[in-house]
């Protein structure tokens, strides 16, 4: 089975990376960007049966940094 | 308007990252992790109006290396 776990920064974080593309977007001539989130997007590989709560469990101790990250659990 | 746009390493590619996490799953006693992918996942914030060829446009020219990474797009 497979979960994909998508990281993003909390409102309010500061996100350098988005700014830099939010930058490199305006300086190719793309008009109209108002605002970057950049975040990750985890794919999992997992045995049959895998529960979601350990899929969270996964998350919260490992993949995402739960101070200043929210994240997002989806079983495919 | 907003926009989401996913990137993910083409199968096939090396992820050291995705190796790294599966590593680090293992070590804190996760069973049955057989594989991990790691990609990025960018929110923009456009002007109402902007068209997904734009944003295809953006992915192709900065956000995608594509070369090594598939990307999809999402209007939200």
């Amino acid at each position: 089975m497979k979960a994909r776990v998508t990281i993003t920064l909390k409102p309010g974080v500061l996100d350098p990376q988005g700014r830099a593309i939010q930058n490199a977007l305006g300086g190719l001539g793309f008009a109209g960007v108002a605002g970057v989130r950049q975040g990750k997007v985890i794919e999992l590989d997992l045995a049959d049966g895998t529960s979601e709560a350990e899929v969270d469990d996964m998350a919260k101790r490992l993949l995402a940094n739960t101070v200043i990250e929210n994240y997002r659990i989806e079983l495919l």
